[in-house]
């Protein structure tokens, strides 16, 4: 697939989308690219970073609600809502954003950036880092497994073994030790092909192919996700427009690098793809375009992010993005 | 030439470049890609738009000094100063913000667009647009003309028209009437081919093949931006960081949707080049990489710009860029 964004009736600029579309088995409904190359899923796989914490019983035994279990899923805004459910999380935990491994970084909403910054102390802590949920939830399982918590970055930590042990299950792979990059909030992040990946978050849709535990687990974080789906990115955000639309019916999770994941319950289906320059703009329209092929009435909502409009400054029309197969 | 994104070792993202560089007769000295395909060149040739502005005599019989030179030929962050260097330009008019119609944006430097949140009004007008520069620039040349500056962007405007023959003279290019796409702050943009911006711009550097007007033109918008590096950018820009270090050895100019200019006025070469996808961070990396190639003695300032380190929120080194010819 390529996505083509246009200016004055010309091609401008051109992306290159690898995809895979699977069913829990792993047969292939469609695909595009060279869907064995493994590729890091980066943010993607977040759903699939939370299981251990959901079935480990840490979640329950903290107390997380649905709002922090669909932050710990989330790519978030660092609006004040997300902030304020990341430190609730630690606050169950006697913790606070100390705690935080992933470092700080100003809301990646430029409006929530704005607006803290004409607030004291005017600067952001690591509860507006775009992954604070997930840190939040990693730490959660930390005091659920009744290990010390610090480090909990780091490949070794039981936190990051557990969290690897349900991606390969889920995926169905093996990833070798050493194997990994170094994602943005400083976790490892493990290559996989996004036939894999897609053939795992098909299995998130329909728990076949996973453990008992694994697939009740996946079913309450969508539900989570399904019912906040503010919290699982905010203001302005595809995954929030399209679970907003879509509610159950859809799971989709942007990853850095252009990656994008999602679970179609209804249909048993899961996609995974990649765009080969990194570009997220790219990826959404992708994403959008095979959700427009993939689920029946589709709200408008969501079809058209699959051709959006580009607008300057003075709000004119100045070119759309469109996916061609 | 390829722009590869690492991260754990391996090649996590990749952009295609498709490059000219040319002396100003055309003669290539190299390349890679399709460089006779139409792109459109965005910004990357405002130093082409500023030419009018000087050869009328609008800038000198207005005052403009040299700082609103380099403005004009600048999308600069939005700082404090951008804004104020557009402002006495239109001050010399009797003019003020409000006959600019670039529209209005947060400037693109979030620590500049944080503090103007935080001062009263707590909006930004279109002095912060980064093309604020060259739109004072379109007002004063329509004083220079006589003609009324409303409706300066549009292609029938005088200024417009005079725009768009610089550029064909300094081209070498016919762009035939209503073939423009619209630009993001609303004038029109001309597609034409990377070798023929390429010449264009090795023309810019030495005066041949222009007219005496043209050339003497070029000649003072190069050493205004050398003198005023900050101006055609600003706080942690690569043209800014390049000028800074190289002085009138390079004059580079960044454009949207990944083109990048380039002048070598000792070498007589031209440079132009365009990132198939549109992304910035590839386009900087691909002219860092030929300025490596072109020329002597390069400072470490620019060399590490055809190399960048990529770290995380915690400052940790997660992956490199680097260009492949």
């Amino acid at each position: 697939m390529q996505i083509e964004v246009t200016r004055g009736g010309r091609v401008e600029s051109r992306h290159a989308i690898a995809f895979a579309v699977s069913d829990a088995r792993g047969g292939l409904l469609l695909s595009g690219g060279d869907v064995e190359a493994a590729i890091f899923p980066r943010s993607a796989v977040k759903v699939i970073q939370a299981l251990p914490l959901v079935e480990s019983g840490a979640a329950d035994r903290f107390g997380l609600d649905d709002e922090a279990l669909a932050l710990a899923c989330a790519s978030h805004n660092g609006e004040a809502a997300h902030a304020a459910v990341a430190a609730r999380t630690l606050s169950r935990l006697g913790l606070d954003a100390a705690a935080l491994e992933c470092g700080a970084h100003w809301p990646s909403l430029p409006e929530a950036a704005r607006g803290l910054a004409c607030e004291a102390p005017g600067r952001p802590s690591a509860l507006h880092n775009n992954c604070s949920g997930k840190h939040s939830g990693f730490l959660c399982l930390a005091c659920g497994l009744d290990v010390a918590p610090r480090g909990y970055i780091r490949p070794e930590h039981a936190v990051q073994r557990a969290v690897k042990s349900a991606l390969e299950a889920v995926a169905g792979v093996t990833l070798p030790e050493g194997s990994h990059g170094i994602d943005g909030c400083s976790i490892p992040t493990y290559a996989l092909p996004l036939a894999a990946l897609a053939q795992g978050f098909a299995r998130l849709g329909t728990g076949e192919g996973l453990s008992a535990g694994h697939a009740a687990a996946a079913a309450r974080l969508r539900a989570a996700v399904a019912a906040h789906p503010f919290m699982v990115a905010g203001t302005g955000r595809f995954d929030t427009a399209v679970m907003t639309a879509l509610g159950a019916r859809a799971f989709t999770k942007v990853g850095a690098e252009g990656v994008f994941c999602a679970i179609l319950p209804e249909q048993g289906l899961g996609i995974a793809l990649k765009c080969a320059d990194g570009a997220t703009r790219a990826a959404e329209v992708a994403m959008a375009a095979l959700l427009a092929r993939l689920l029946p009435d589709l709200p408008e909502e969501v079809s058209t992010l699959a051709a959006p409009v580009m607008r300057n400054w003075n709000g004119i029309e100045v070119g759309r993005m469109r996916a061609v197969f």
